[in-house]
């Protein structure tokens, strides 16, 4: 049974699968290019779920399970692969811990001015002058209370933050102070500090932020997306930034990625931007294997899966 | 009974002591020169601790109570104040949230290499290529385990990080998973990530951390001293991070302060400074006068204080 992984994983990831399913062929290749000549033997098949056509899903005769080792699954063929009855699973929660932290870090670079400090040490000057604020006790709305914004409030609990989560149905969660469904958004975002945007790209999620938003929001909020880019428009941010209805806005996701070098928002003075790496971490990969081996283990012996079993009529 | 404030109160702050204790008189000043009419007439003072002098003690011959309202004594005059029986209250533990979130702040700064994507958005570069890391499941070290770093352990906690605490008796204490005693240091920081010194400064802990220390610590251990600066020389950390002993040191205090702008730490490349303001916090002053209020009615009750009395034989 062929193994075929088109993305680059380290030597000590390969050795680590070569040596523990010994009655397993794989070919590790690099991109999609170089794993062509091997789909047609191809029964599993791993991916970051970009490379992958039509084409490629008729050439893989054999191919019974992709392992999609991201969590956005949009661009994957799942007309061909629903046709063909090939099994999806994918990374879901991988980005739990990084996207956690990449949101606690922003606010507490923002909220005890690092990047002043940065300067006055390039300068050398010793200035206690420097306002600071804290994070504890303040109040954090979290649209898209997933995995990752539960564990994103389970951190925040540990600085007394008060938390309020939005989620479709609005049921209560662990570690979210409140709960509002979708259709109470302007309610739960009122009084926080920090909106945080988790949302996925769905149609229902496409400009889902409008001017309304930010109208209601607190004037010294921080407004973070973390999600996907095309919830708001960025226009509509810099309105609202711009109309001062909120203080600053840290973005990570983007309408249109890369974000193109002539943007206004890469030079505005409240906007603090870093390149869709909030789920980035050196562990990733490690992560992804070890979901990968978890279902491996029973699709090997029982035909079937543990975790991340993907609808493809639903595509998550 | 009059109550003298040798430092700055904000008017929110004034109001509500005046309000709230009708039958007391407040002479709110802004430094010991303009307190000094009122110094003879004085039952409290509240001051920073850094302005009184044997003079001023002795022309306060009504006073009965120094509030410190700060945690740092080091500067006191206690034999003039034994003399007199006077009492001694401090803000002791009001560092303990600003500074439990300066360490995390900072570990996630570089962790998450928010210089480099800050420089990245200044030059309006989209570069995924950076390598990030979580600060969650690591190990931290914290010596000198009280207030301040048991609320740090607290929150590494919420990151799964592992906690090991370095204090005089090395007896257990919530938020620590060991904790040794001062002679067990060399062993406590073996596996650290993250050393964190918040040491104050006695005559055991002066020049406290010797070569071997940095000897002992992993080549990628980040060093965060927000104790007090001359628990080591800086000559010692600067030979630590060329020798590649650690991989960066974070520092709050210095041996000597203000940092003159001639010192080699302000441009080390391994080093991240900042000026002394890692306790500072815009929730201070209310914070101090809770706790001054809190003595405040237990005084004019009972003649007593409940929270932070000073021994004044001891100086903490």
């Amino acid at each position: 049974m062929l193994v075929l992984s088109t993305t680059t994983l380290t030597p000590e990831l390969q050795s680590k699968l070569t040596e523990a399913y010994q009655d397993l062929t794989f070919q590790f290749t690099e991109n999609i290019e170089q794993a062509q000549p091997y789909l047609s033997e191809a029964s599993i098949i791993i991916t970051y779920g970009e490379d992958l056509t039509d084409k490629h899903i008729e050439r893989a005769t054999q191919l019974k399970w992709i392992m999609v080792i991201s969590a956005g699954m949009d661009q994957m063929p799942f007309e061909a692969i629903k046709k063909r009855g090939i099994q999806v699973t994918n990374a879901r929660g991988i980005h739990r811990i990084p996207m956690a932290e990449y949101a606690i870090a922003m606010f507490l670079q923002l909220y005890r001015k690092h990047e002043v400090f940065l300067d006055k040490q390039k300068a050398r000057v010793w200035d206690q002058s420097v306002a600071t604020e804290e994070i504890s006790y303040r109040t954090m709305t979290i649209i898209g209370a997933g995995a990752i914004g539960e564990e994103l409030a389970r951190i925040a609990k540990a600085f007394h933050i008060k938390t309020i989560g939005v989620s479709n149905r609005g049921r209560e969660k662990p570690y979210f102070d409140q709960i509002y469904q979708t259709k109470d958004t302007l309610i739960a975002i009122e009084e926080a500090d920090f909106v945080v945007s988790i949302l996925p790209s769905t149609s229902e999620t496409k400009g889902f932020y409008q001017a309304e938003h930010f109208e209601t929001m607190k004037s010294s909020a921080i407004f973070l997306n973390m999600g996907r880019g095309d919830a708001v428009e960025a226009e509509t941010i810099i309105e609202a930034l711009d109309q001062e209805q909120i203080s600053h806005a840290v973005l990570d996701v983007f309408e249109q990625e890369p974000l193109p070098e002539d943007h206004p928002l890469w030079r505005h003075e409240k906007v603090t931007l870093t390149p869709h790496i909030s789920g980035k971490s050196s562990n990733y990969l490690p992560r992804a294997m070890a979901i990968f081996e978890e279902n491996l283990v029973s699709f090997l012996n029982e035909g079937q899966f543990t975790v991340n079993v993907i609808d493809p009529n639903r595509g998550y």
